[in-house]
C-alpha cells in the first residue's frame, strides 16, 4: 500500500486529506476519510454521525492517525480493497503534501560510503565512533516540507547543499525495541531531502553541539509512503537529479546500520511515538558537497525512489532574511574566573 | 502571572489541566477552563456548549491552548483576575505536570562560564564559534517530564549528570523575528534540567553530530512558568540542590547571548511556532561535571528559581533496558573505494 496526503480546498480553506493505494504506481487514490464515512453510513450511521466518526478516525495528520492504531491502517487497507466512486481521487488536479507531518524527526549517519567520502574530503579521520553505535542528531519537525514545495535559501548561508536519504515513517510507538522486532513498529518508508546550509553547518559543528540553523531552514520528505510489506528495506534503489542531471544513484541496501537497528536505537531509553521520521543519513555519493558541485538558486532538486516516485523542490531566494549574530568577546580572563 | 499543569482523575482516566495563578507563590492556582466555562455561562451559553467552547479554548496541551492566541491568554489573564469557588484548585491535592508539551525543544550554549569551565575540564580550547553565534542542538519533545517525575537511568550509561537551565517558553509563533522584538514572542521562563548521559554524550559528540542518546532520555521542565510581563530576564536567580545540599548557583544576567537574542536566532529562516521550548544552556557551574561530582541512582535533583519554586525528581534505576548496538567494521578498503 501507498500512503500520501493531498491538500483540497474547503469552506475553511485548505484542508488536509490521507489517501491510499495499492503498490503499483497505476492503481488510484481514494479518500481514506471519504471511504470510511461511506462504510459508516452502509452500516447505518447517521450522515453527521458517519462524518465525525471519519473525522476522527482520519484526521488530515497522518500522525494523529497513527495514533489511533490498527484502527486508522484497517480503514486506509479496507478504502484501498474497495471504495465507492466518491472515494476516488483525482490525483492530477491534487497538490501533494508532506505524507507526513512527524511529531519528531531523527536523522542518522548510517551509510559508511557517505560519511567516508565526506571525512576524506576534509582530510579527517572517521571518528570510531560511527562503527561503534548509529549516530544521530535530531532534526526540526517544523522543517519538513513537501512535494513541489519551495526551499527558501537562509539568509545566513552562501553554500546550500542536498542529501539523498531513505525516509523511515515510524507507524506505532515503542520503547526499548529490538532489531528483531523493530520492523513491526515501521509503517514505511519516504524520500528525505535533508537540505544544508554547508557553510554554516561547518561552523556550528566545531561548536561540538551537532548541526543546527544548518539543517533546519528545510527537509522535504514525499511524494507518498510505501509500506514496509511492500518492499525489501535492503533493496531500494534511490537516485537524485539536479535540472534533470543525474548526480547520485545509490541503493538501501549498502547501509551500514539496517532500518531494523536504526529503529531500535532510535528507541533505546526514550520513547519513540507513531509518525515519527527516522532519516538514514545520506547514501553515498548523495550530496553535492561528495562530488565537489554546488547548488544555485533557481535549481530543481529531484530525489527519485524506484516504486515510490519524484520528491521534486526548487531552491529560491527569499527577500529580507532574519537577524544576525554579532560576535561577542570572551569576558573571562583566565580559567575558572567569573565575571558576575 | 503564572501558569501550570495539573493532572486530575476524571471518568476516562488523568486528564491535563491548564491552571493559573497571580506573580506571588501564595496566591492560588486557578482552573482556567472551569473559569472560561463559567463565565460562558453568565453570557448565556448553555452548559453544553460553554463546556465545548471551554475546552476548544482551553485544551490540556498548553501548546495547543497557545496556538488559539490572545484569546487563551486573555482567558487565563482573566481567570486570575476574578474566578467563581468551583473554579480554585486545591494544589495541595494535585499533580504537576509539565507546564508545557512543546512542539520542539531547542537548548543552547549561551553561558560563557559554562562552556570555559566545561573545555577547561577536557583540556581543549574555546571553538571560537561560542562567540560567533548562538549555538545550540535540537532535544527531544519527546522527552520532557515534569516535576516530581522519575529519570530512569538508560541502560548505556554509567554517568548521569544534571543541566541548571533557564527555560524559554514561546507563547506566540513567528519567523525572522529581531532581537528588539523576539521578548513579544516569549510567553515566560521556566527551569530546566537538561539531564545528560555524559559518557553516551561524549560518545556521540567524537562523531560530530551532537549529542543525541546522551540527552534524550530526560529533560524536566517546571514547575510552573512565570510570564515574561513579571519578572527582570536578566534578574534570575537559579540554584541546584543534590539530596538537600546546594551544588550549583546563579543568575540569568551572566548570559553571554541574551534571551532576546536566543529567541531571534531560533527563528531565523525556520518557523518558531507557539509552545516551542528553549533552553538557555547550562549555567555557569551548574553540572556535576564542572564541579567534578557524580550523581548515583536514588539521587533527588532540586532546581530552584526565586519566585517559580522547585523543579525535583529523583534518579530511579529501571529494571531493563534497550538493545544496545554491537560494533561494525570498516568495509571500504581505501579512500573512495565502493563495497556495493
Amino acid at each position: 500500500m501507498r500512503i500520501a496526503r493531498l491538500s483540497i480546498e474547503g469552506p475553511d480553506g485548505p484542508e488536509a486529506r490521507i489517501v491510499a493505494a495499492a503498490d503499483d504506481l497505476e492503481s488510484p487514490w481514494i479518500d481514506v476519510r471519504t471511504a470510511e464515512r461511506c462504510r459508516l453510513m452502509a452500516q447505518g450511521a447517521t450522515a453527521s454521525a458517519a462524518r465525525r466518526l471519519s473525522a476522527a478516525l482520519v484526521p488530515g495528520s497522518l500522525a494523529a492517525a497513527l495514533e489511533n492504531g490498527n484502527a486508522f491502517t484497517a480503514a486506509a487497507r479496507a478504502a484501498v480493497a474497495s471504495a465507492p466512486p466518491e472515494a476516488h481521487v483525482s490525483a492530477d488536479a491534487a497538490r501533494f503534501l508532506a505524507p507526513v507531518d512527524p511529531p519528531a524527526y531523527r536523522d542518522f549517519m548510517a551509510f559508511e560510503r557517505h560519511f567516508r567520502f565526506s571525512y576524506d574530503r576534509v582530510g579527517t579521520p572517521v571518528p570510531d565512533v560511527l562503527y561503534e553505535l548509529p549516530v544521530s542528531y535530531m532534526g526540526s519537525a517544523q522543517a519538513i516540507i513537501g512535494p513541489e514545495d519551495e526551499v527558501r535559501w537562509p539568509a545566513y548561508s552562501e553554500h546550500i547543499d542536498y542529501e539523498l536519504e531513505l525516509g523511515i515513517v515510524i507507524g506505532r510507538g515503542g520503547r526499548d525495541l529490538t532489531p528483531g522486532r523493530a520492523l513491526e513498529h515501521v509503517l514505511g518508508f519516504t524520500l528525505l531531502n535533508d537540505f544544508s546550509a554547508r557553510d554554516m553547518q561547518f561552523r556550528e559543528m566545531a561548536g561540538r553541539l551537532g548541526p543546527s540553523k544548518g539543517k533546519h531552514f528545510a527537509t522535504a520528505v514525499g511524494p507518498a509512503i510505501i509500506t514496509v510489506d511492500a518492499v525489501d528495506p535492503a533493496g531500494l534503489e534511490l537516485s537524485a537529479r539536479i535540472n534533470g542531471e543525474e548526480w547520485s544513484r545509490a541503493t538501501s541496501g549498502s547501509i551500514l546500520w539496517s532500518v531494523a537497528e536504526l529503529v531500535a536505537w532510535a528507541s533505546a531509553g526514550e520513547p519513540l511515538v507513531a509518525g515519527t521520521l527516522l532519516g538514514s543519513g545520506t547514501v553515498g555519493g548523495g550530496t553535492g558537497f561528495e562530488l565537489n558541485r554546488r547548488l544555485a538558486s533557481g535549481d530543481v532538486v529531484e530525489l527519485e525512489m524506484a516504486g515510490l516516485g519524484v520528491l521534486r523542490n526548487r531552491i529560491v531566494t527569499a527577500s529580507g532574511g532574519g537577524w544576525l549574530p554579532e560576535r561577542k568577546w570572551p569576558s573571562l580572563a583566565v580559567a575558572g574566573g567569573d565575571h558576575d
